[in-house]
């Protein structure tokens, strides 16, 4: 589904200025807050003892090949939730094809990667853990592994209480999406969303009108302002080779369908603050930059830059509180647990 | 300074069993626990601040060139202060030349790295962000990046009140080393020496006589139970190649003394259970296996595997409670932080 119409549409309903709570009204219709509690994922109950779980998993190199890689590695949590690099270096020094996007808030997006080839986060936790330039592990080595571990037998028990056989490949990656649900980040603009009109500055404010006004608002949308669907990368204007690379089709590799082509989910701006550099090719590092290669790229106009200064000032109002983490202390090796190997194994 | 006829006097000596309070004096003769407040080392004043600004840089993957490695890379407070591979990986898939030693507790080693080459925490601290297989860094680019957040600026300010100009290479490494001194884990055997009879098995305390008796103490004593002096490795016989290799000469290097030939500092064995691979080389993954190569070694004797065993429970009473840490939250890069790269570049 490709909604470009609405940026039209959302600059003419809006040119003229909007007085306080009509702003914040107008915002409701296009965001919404966080919630209070957490998301409840598709088939996997949340239950402390598996959010515990999924937290060490979430922090163990143990769980890569080579003993280097840990999600955190790429998705760390004092950094934004991502590895502030162009793309990942991974398993033997290669580099992955595409900008590690935040873990926090994730639980909002529609569906995981940047094509949307993973339907939730339990699906998409399956991936870099197998993926030959990441963390290059077998689903069977994960599992005997964490069998070789009797701490970690005894946890996956705790978290998955009916199983008769609870170590398996699903429920690793149900764990650590029990765990990445709790990574949400309360900001500014929930506050303001919330009713405190005095959560966001004036400029902030201004910035969320323009935000509105300019049509941004048509691919930034939801809960996550952003990653709720996918969009043309270029809709307007193609941007260079070296934003969009030509070889990236992006969805299309996952639906094979033209419309596809260059299409990409519409990235969360939730925290994109701390979250350079930007783009799934990951090669802008200013987020006026990014803004301004937006602006003329999606919406075919190149933005004044004070109209820009202030777009940007109300993305900061999405920065958001870390959740606190208590950094994990994980089970001991044992004689059977497999060694690490940095090898590089060809495809 | 190499004490190896202490072996053979405290065996004689201790021939005989010893009674439990006896025990315990005698134990008291060799070790100390850990002491009830912070280390204070030289020339570094322990503030809250400079502990806090010192976690923030042990965990913060921009201090290496990549942007892939922290000090906790390497030095994984999850998993026993160490990285349970056998030599470090590092930038552009290197790997180190020795095993990487756990940072619990080491403050408490006489000097830093296998071969004592940095005399204590904030010299270590130096070496491996500006190794070339490990962080690949510059002292310069270190600053540069540290100066382009100014989150990190202030609490240089903070840790460092009364300079004029904070952010040097010199406080990056004694920010570190307070937060390092915060790293012991008290464990069992602390509360034995304290006083406590309980808070060791029969098996544990059966473990410890026979570590004094069989001379295992002339080595590693003290509050590290090693981790105190430099001792040749292969006093008695030389264990194979594969786990003390010829080209490294170990402390030979640092003092060019033919006495110091594959010479190394003893290893501290508090939370040995959780730091295998064992030795420099980390070729030795069971704990067992690492006591008989070192009854073999050092004592010239192969020694009954139910002593072994015993002494692998004492051993486990070295295993302490870890310290909390709670994960920081890092300051974000700016527009002009140094960006990370992976490029190697050859010496």
């Amino acid at each position: 589904m490709h909604r470009p119409l609405l940026a039209a549409t959302a600059a003419s309903v809006l040119a003229a200025p909007l007085a306080a709570s009509e702003l914040r009204d107008t915002a409701l219709d296009y965001f919404a807050p966080l919630p209070s509690t957490l998301m409840a994922p598709k088939d996997n109950k949340i239950t402390p003892e598996k959010i515990d779980l999924g937290k060490a998993l979430f922090f163990d190199p143990r769980m890569s090949a080579s003993g280097v890689f840990s999600c955190n590695s790429c998705h760390n949590l004092a950094t934004g939730g991502d590895d502030n690099m162009p793309v990942s270096i991974g398993h033997g020094w290669q580099t992955g094809p595409r900008n590690s996007p935040t873990v926090l808030n994730s639980v909002f997006n529609v569906a995981q990667f940047w094509d949307g080839r993973a339907e939730d986060l339990k699906a998409q936790a399956k991936g870099p853990v197998q993926a030959g330039v990441e963390m290059a592990n077998t689903p069977e080595n994960v599992v005997a592994t964490l069998n070789s571990m009797p701490q970690y037998v005894e946890w996956f028990k705790g978290a998955f209480p009916d199983e008769a056989d609870p170590v398996t490949f699903d429920n690793f990656a149900k764990a650590i999406e029990a765990y990445e649900v709790t990574l949400t980040t309360p900001a500014p603009f929930d506050a303001y969303l919330n009713g405190n009109e005095d959560a966001l500055t004036a400029d902030q404010k201004a910035g969320l009108e323009l935000f509105i006004d300019n049509g941004c608002v048509a691919c930034h949308s939801g809960v996550n302002v952003g990653g709720h669907d996918y969009y043309p990368f270029g809709l307007i204007e193609k941007p260079g080779a070296d934003v969009l690379p030509e070889g990236d089709v992006g969805r299309f590799a996952v639906t094979e369908t033209a419309d596809d082509e260059y299409v990409f989910r519409a990235s969360p701006l939730r925290n994109v603050e701390l979250t350079a550099p930007y783009f799934h090719s990951g090669v802008v590092w200013g987020l006026k930059e990014a803004v301004q290669i937006m602006s003329i790229s999606q919406l075919g106009d190149k933005m004044p830059d004070a109209e820009v200064d202030k777009i940007v000032a109300f993305l900061g109002s999405l920065t958001g509180e870390m959740p606190e983490v208590v950094y994990p202390v994980l089970p001991p090796e044992t004689d059977t647990t497999p060694r690490p190997s940095g090898e590089i194994i060809p495809n």
